[in-house]
């Protein structure tokens, strides 16, 4: 938290928490909730990587916070606050300044967090941006990926693929009348909150793609992964693009939906944990090579060119 | 913590300590320390910005680890760990991220840290680098900027303007035969460890230069602050540029030393904690309006064109 943190702190300076000490100390002070273990993820939105130039400001913050914020809903933490990194071309305006700050205060309330510190520094070209953020879950009530039973299913909330398709509208690649599939690419909504610790034996967030993100757990499971195609959610905006967009939305990215593997007995418990949110029940879990097979109306199976996003 | 983690993780996956779980999930798993407070701070380094296209990478990981932990030093915190972020353009080869990880595994040795977790990624052209780094101190026992008293002494460890002459003489400005400046420049050294709780009212680190460090505890602890230029302790290598360099030494940032605030009946104190790193008391906080006067060896103040690093 250098100096250079002065001029966008006095943006930032509102939304720090007591933990902040005004973003005017070296550090942030932080005392841990008692009897609890803390959850730390960290991710970055980096322009024409993770953004497009000329996005909204307030867009953008927001989902700098959501993207981490839905890490730690993978594990099932509650989120308490961030740190803040932002590099920005010395050319960049009090206004845009002024709408990220904004983003950040509306979803500050909206997820009940505060910022605890950061650090600003100034950026040859491009806008880089980083957040850490701190949450916390009971001892030993983390979902992790490795957790995965042979037997469980494979289940998934929300829909699938909007986040791809909105981006693909958003180059002028397709449609979007109603501007639904943009907008879960620009602002996706994290799961949070759902009470899935005794449910679920292992989750993650579908940040890579639904088939990358599931390979993840069966890795981390050391199992198979049988994934019925046609069982995906589909919006009904996603859905009239019909199977041509098949590959794209199950190997998409940025969806931020949670996929979890639940024994068949829980079934009940998940739906009800969900409330109002959907969740579907996709696929199965069983022993053998580590690894995600797809599979059409005809239990034939699907190869796929690309299994995700690959920043690398 | 995406996937786009993998090439790198490689690398770093046998950097992590438990909580990091192999790099492998969503977010790091922490058990903070019972009945301590925790300390959290995040500095990113830049190409172009904070170091030099080209600089070792081994030095830059450390340099990277090191202002952070400089920050927790100011604060009387003890390290714990850190998250990363990396954004390379992707043509970066294995050797520079073995470099890299090589010199990250060089000071968790030194300072006896892990590392937690982290995100990685492709950038368009500049590497961008973050870290957050994780410390404890005792409730209650974090050294702050605003608890400076009028009365007390200002003291400072080690010597002043080495980095900023070191950075000079790496864009070839003036000769540094031995190469000590250009390291002090490269691979600062954070004072960990001193026991300063109980000795000084106030800490803080010198990464924006002493003018504009001192200023800041002035502000947080609405103080006058008055250095006398001719006490700030000077290497044999920087003294030889004479008073020609006083501004840069004075308001050049990196230095990472620690500048405090002690009571006079607690110099003894102060030399003893500080054991054989050499400390020097360089002036006095007054009551008066906020802000720091620089003297010569007359009295008669100097005024400075700038007063520090301003990354804005």
């Amino acid at each position: 938290m250098g100096d250079e943190f002065s001029r966008i702190a006095r943006y930032l300076a509102p939304l720090a928490g007591p933990e902040g000490l005004g973003l005017t100390d070296d550090a942030a002070l932080f005392t841990p909730p008692a009897g609890q273990q803390l959850v730390f993820t960290t991710d970055q939105m980096l322009e024409g990587v993770h953004f497009i130039p000329g996005d909204p400001p307030s867009l953008i913050a927001r989902k700098l916070l959501r993207r981490n914020l839905s890490d730690l809903a993978a594990m099932g933490a509650t989120p308490l606050g961030y740190l803040l990194t932002t590099a920005l071309p010395s050319g960049t305006d009090e206004s845009w300044l002024a709408a990220f700050a904004n983003g950040l205060a509306q979803d500050q309330t909206e997820f009940g967090i505060k910022l605890f510190g950061g650090d600003s520094s100034s950026s040859l070209s491009h806008i880089s941006l980083s957040a850490t953020l701190i949450g916390y879950v009971t001892l030993g009530g983390a979902l992790r990926r490795n957790g995965a039973k042979a037997g469980d299913d494979i289940w998934v909330t929300g829909t699938i693929g909007d986040a791809a398709l909105g981006l693909l509208a958003r180059y002028g690649k397709l449609q979007d009348y109603s501007g639904f599939l943009a907008n879960r690419s620009l602002l996706p909504m994290p799961r949070m909150g759902l009470k899935l610790a005794d449910i679920a034996h292992a989750a993650i967030d579908i940040s890579d793609g639904l088939v990358q993100d599931l390979g993840h757990i069966c890795e981390a499971s050391h199992l198979a992964g049988h994934l019925h195609a046609m069982l995906v959610p589909t919006s009904p905006e996603a859905a009239m693009f019909g199977d041509a967009m098949l590959e794209t939305r199950l190997t998409g990215g940025d969806d931020y939906e949670l996929l979890l593997a639940v024994p068949p007995d829980k079934s009940e418990a998940l739906r009800l944990a969900c409330g109002d949110l959907p969740v579907t029940k996709i696929g199965k879990f069983t022993n053998g090579q580590a690894g995600v097979t797809t599979l059409d109306q005809h239990g034939q199976e699907i190869k796929f060119l690309k299994s995700g996003w690959q920043h690398f």
